[in-house]
C-alpha cells in the first residue's frame, strides 16, 4: 500500500515545537495585555453564511478567492477577516452588550487563493475594536493605538522596539477641499499618496494628476509639516486640532513610538478618520506588522443602529514566521518542554519515581518521567539532554532505599543526591 | 435592503463576554498542565487533504459527514478530530522528534453533519497523548490518566472533581481466550459489555449469543471482581498485573479518582490496551467528559515505522457549555472584563484621565477609560456600573486640580478622593 503523504498542503503553517512554544507565549503575552485594557474576548465561529462573507453572488468567482462548501440549501464558508463575523455579531446583541464595546478576536482565517511567500491560506489574525453607538468619540483613536503600541511592548523581548505611523483620512478630505479638487483628482490624489513611499517621483506624479500648484500645496504636508496649514480653512483647523489632540493623549498614556505620517492611507475604502500602521523599528522592510483605524458604520449590512469604531489588525502567523523564519528571535529559551526529567533504571523503582514525578508537579515544576525502565542509562540521559532538561533526578535502587533522588545538572554535568524536597527547593532556586 | 442574518449559523457555538471569559480561563488552567507535564502544543492546520482525512474514495458520502472542497485538482476538508493531524505531523517529523514524543492539541474540529443538541458543528477538543517509536512502557497508561486527572482538576472550582473508570481490552482478550470463545461471540461479548449499563438483562442476553457458564464467568467479572480470576491463564494473570500495576502507580502519583470498571471498552476499534472515561462526579449523567486508551500502530498509513501510543481526547467545548447552558458553573468573577473604570467629566480632563489610564496598565491594573467626555455623569457611571467594575476613578475639573482621583467603590457606594498611587495601591489590595 502506498503511504500517504505527510507534509501539510502548501500555504498551511507547521511549527517545530519550539516554534510553537515562542508562539504561543507572544500570543499569551498579547492577549493578556488586551484583557487588561478591557477588550472581552470574542471566539467566533470560523464558518459564515456565504452571504454573511460577501455581497457578490458570483459564486465562480469568490470560490477562486474563499473556501466554500455548501450544506442542504445553505452556501457557507470559511471567514477571511475578523470584520464579517464582528460585524454581524454586535449587530446581533446590541441590546445585550455595553458600549463603548471593546473587543479582541485571536483566530484563525483563511484565503483560498493560490498561496505565496509570506501568504498564507490558514494564519492566525488578532483584530481589536472599540465600537459605539452613533457616536464614539476621536479619543478612543489615542486609546487605539495607545493599547497596541502596549500590546506589541508586552512581545518587544521577542519583536524589538516597534514605530506606529499615524496619518488622518479627514486632514486630506479638508485638504482636497481646499485645493478644490474634483472627484477625479482627489481619487487620483489619494493613490499618489498612499504609494509615495514606493514612487520615484511623488511630486512630478502628483502635478501631471492635479495640476502644479495643487502638487506644490500638497507636497508641502511632507516637507513642511502639516502645521504649515494652520488657518487655511475651518476643516483643515480642526484635522489639525485632531492630530494634535491625538498626539497629547499618546503623551499622557505614556506612548513614545507615535509620529505622524499623513503618508499613510490604508487602501481600504471604509477608514474615514485616523488611520495607522505599526512597523518594526529593526526591520521596517518587513513592512506593516499591524494597522488599523476608525471606520462609520461598521454593521450597515446587519442592523439599522449605526455603529462606529475604531480597530486595528494584527497578521500575527505573518509576523511569527517571518521573524523566526529568519532567525530574529533567540529560541534558546524555549528549547524545552520541561526543568526536569526523572530517569527511571529499573522496573521496580518505577512507583517510586511517580511519585517523585507527582511531587514536582505539585510544586508546579515542569517535569517529565521516561518510564520505559528496561532501557539503559545511556538512553535515558540521551534523551534527558535532547529534551534539554534543565535537570535529570535519576533513580535507581540506593535512591529507593535512601529515599532520595540523584540530581543531574544538564548544563554542569554535577550529580548529587538529594532528598526530594531539597531538590525541588533547589530546582525552584530557592 | 434587507438586512442579513445575524444569527450564527445552526450548530455552531457563539458565546457571551462572560462565558467566554469562563472558557479561557478553562483552557488556560488545562493548558498550563498539559504544558507543565511536557506535553508539546502541536498547533495543526484545520484543513488537510481528502485523503489524508478519510479512506473512502466515495466523495458523495463523505461530504455529507464532512466539510469539503476542491482547489485545483486537489481535494481538502475540516477535520473531524486530533488524530488524522497527529499521525501524519509524526510520521512526517519521525526523525526530528524525541521520543517518547508527548504533544497536546487544543483545536477546532469540525463535523458537517446535521447538528444535533449537544452535538456541534464547530467544537473544541483536547488531544493528549504520549507516542514512542517501536515499544512505550505501558506506565505511560498511568501517566496519561494521572496527567488528564490534574488537567481536569486544575478546572475543578468550576466543574467540580471527575472520576475516571479504567478497563483493558487485553484483559477481556484473555478472558475470551479462557473462555474458549469464536469471533462471532467475542464480538457479540464485546459489544454486550460496552453496553451493559444502558442493559435491563445483562446477563440474559449474554447467555443467548455465548451459552450460560461462558456468561456467568463473565458476570463474575462484576459481580466478584477481576481478581477473582487469578491463576486461570497466563494472560489472564499478565492482564491482571497489568491492572494492578497501574492502579499502584496512579496511587503514588497522587490520584485517588479512578477505579477500575471492567465495563469500560471504548468502541473504537484500535483500541489495544488499557481504555479509560472520565466522568463528572456531580453530574455523571452527563456521559463520559474524556476518555481514551492505549493504541497500536497510530501511523502506520503515513509511515512504515511502528508508533504506539497512549492517549485520550477531552469534548471541551461540550462539557463547558453544557456547564453553562445549565447554570452549573457561578460565572459571578468572570461578568467583569475590569477592575477599574476611568471615567472623565469634560474635554478638559481627557489628558489627564489618560495619564491615570497609563498609570493603572502600567501598575498591571486591568481598566478601561469612559472617554466620551461630553456624556452626562449618570451616563458614565452607568456605564461603570454595567461592564461590573470594582471601582470607578472619577475625574473632573478639582481632581485634576488637586492632581487627585475620586476613588468610588462601585459595590459600597463609598468614594474618596486619592493620589492616583495610593489608588492604585488599595485596587491591588496593598
Amino acid at each position: 500500500m502506498d503511504l500517504k503523504p505527510t507534509k501539510p498542503l502548501s500555504g498551511f503553517i507547521e511549527l517545530t515545537p519550539t516554534q510553537q512554544r515562542c508562539f504561543d507565549e507572544c500570543a499569551r503575552r498579547m492577549q493578556d495585555a488586551l484583557r487588561g485594557a478591557g477588550f472581552a474576548h470574542l471566539d467566533l465561529p470560523a464558518i459564515e453564511r456565504a452571504e454573511v462573507l460577501t455581497d457578490k453572488d458570483n459564486w465562480d468567482e469568490i470560490e477562486t478567492q474563499m473556501f466554500l462548501f455548501q450544506k442542504g440549501d445553505t452556501k457557507m464558508g470559511l471567514r477571511y477577516d475578523g470584520t464579517v463575523g464582528l460585524s454581524r455579531y454586535v449587530a446581533g446583541n446590541i441590546n445585550s452588550l455595553v458600549f463603548p464595546f471593546r473587543a479582541y478576536q485571536f483566530a484563525r482565517n483563511y484565503r483560498g487563493e493560490r498561496p505565496q511567500r509570506g501568504r498564507y491560506r490558514e494564519f492566525y489574525q488578532m483584530d481589536l475594536d472599540i465600537m459605539g453607538i452613533n457616536s464614539l468619540s476621536t479619543n478612543y483613536d489615542a486609546e487605539i493605538v495607545a493599547t497596541l503600541s502596549r500590546v506589541y511592548e508586552s512581545v518587544a523581548e521577542f519583536i524589538g522596539p516597534t514605530i506606529v505611523r499615524v496619518g488622518n483620512r479627514k486632514f486630506w478630505n479638508a485638504m482636497f477641499d481646499y485645493l478644490e479638487l474634483d472627484e477625479v483628482q482627489r481619487r487620483s490624489a489619494f493613490v499618489l499618496i498612499d504609494k509615495k513611499d514606493k514612487l520615484k517621483d511623488f511630486e512630478e506624479g502628483l502635478i501631471a494628476e492635479i495640476g502644479e500648484s495643487a502638487a506644490r500645496e500638497i507636497n508641502k504636508v511632507f516637507t513642511d509639516g502639516y502645521r504649515s496649514f494652520v488657518g487655511k480653512s475651518y476643516n483643515l483647523d480642526s484635522a489639525i486640532v485632531e492630530l494634535d489632540n491625538f498626539m497629547n493623549l499618546l503623551g499622557a498614556m505614556g506612548i513614545k513610538n507615535a509620529k505622524i505620517d499623513l503618508g499613510i492611507m490604508r487602501g481600504h475604502a471604509y477608514y474615514t478618520g485616523v488611520v495607522f500602521e505599526f512597523f518594526l523599528e529593526n526591520w521596517p522592510e518587513l513592512g506593516a506588522i499591524g494597522g488599523g483605524g476608525r471606520y462609520e458604520d461598521l454593521a450597515s449590512k446587519f442592523s439599522k443602529t449605526k455603529i462606529i469604531g475604531v480597530g486595528a489588525a494584527v497578521g500575527f502567523s505573518r509576523l511569527m514566521v517571518a521573524l523566526m523564519d529568519d532567525n530574529r528571535i533567540d529560541l534558546t529559551q524555549f528549547e524545552s518542554p520541561v526543568d526536569v526529567a526523572v530517569l527511571c533504571m529499573g522496573a521496580d523503582q518505577v512507583v517510586y519515581s511517580m511519585s517523585v514525578l507527582g511531587a514536582l508537579r505539585d510544586a508546579k515544576i515542569a517535569s517529565v518521567a521516561y518510564l520505559d525502565a528496561d532501557k539503559k542509562f545511556k538512553n535515558q540521559i540521551e534523551y534527558a539532554d535532547k529534551i534539554n532538561a534543565k535537570f535529570s533526578m535519576i533513580i535507581g535502587e540506593n535512591e529507593v532505599k535512601n529515599q532520595v533522588v540523584a540530581v543531574k545538572n544538564m548544563r554542569t554535568g554535577e550529580q548529587v543526591d538529594m532528598m526530594v524536597l531539597d531538590a525541588i527547593k533547589m530546582v525552584r532556586g530557592e
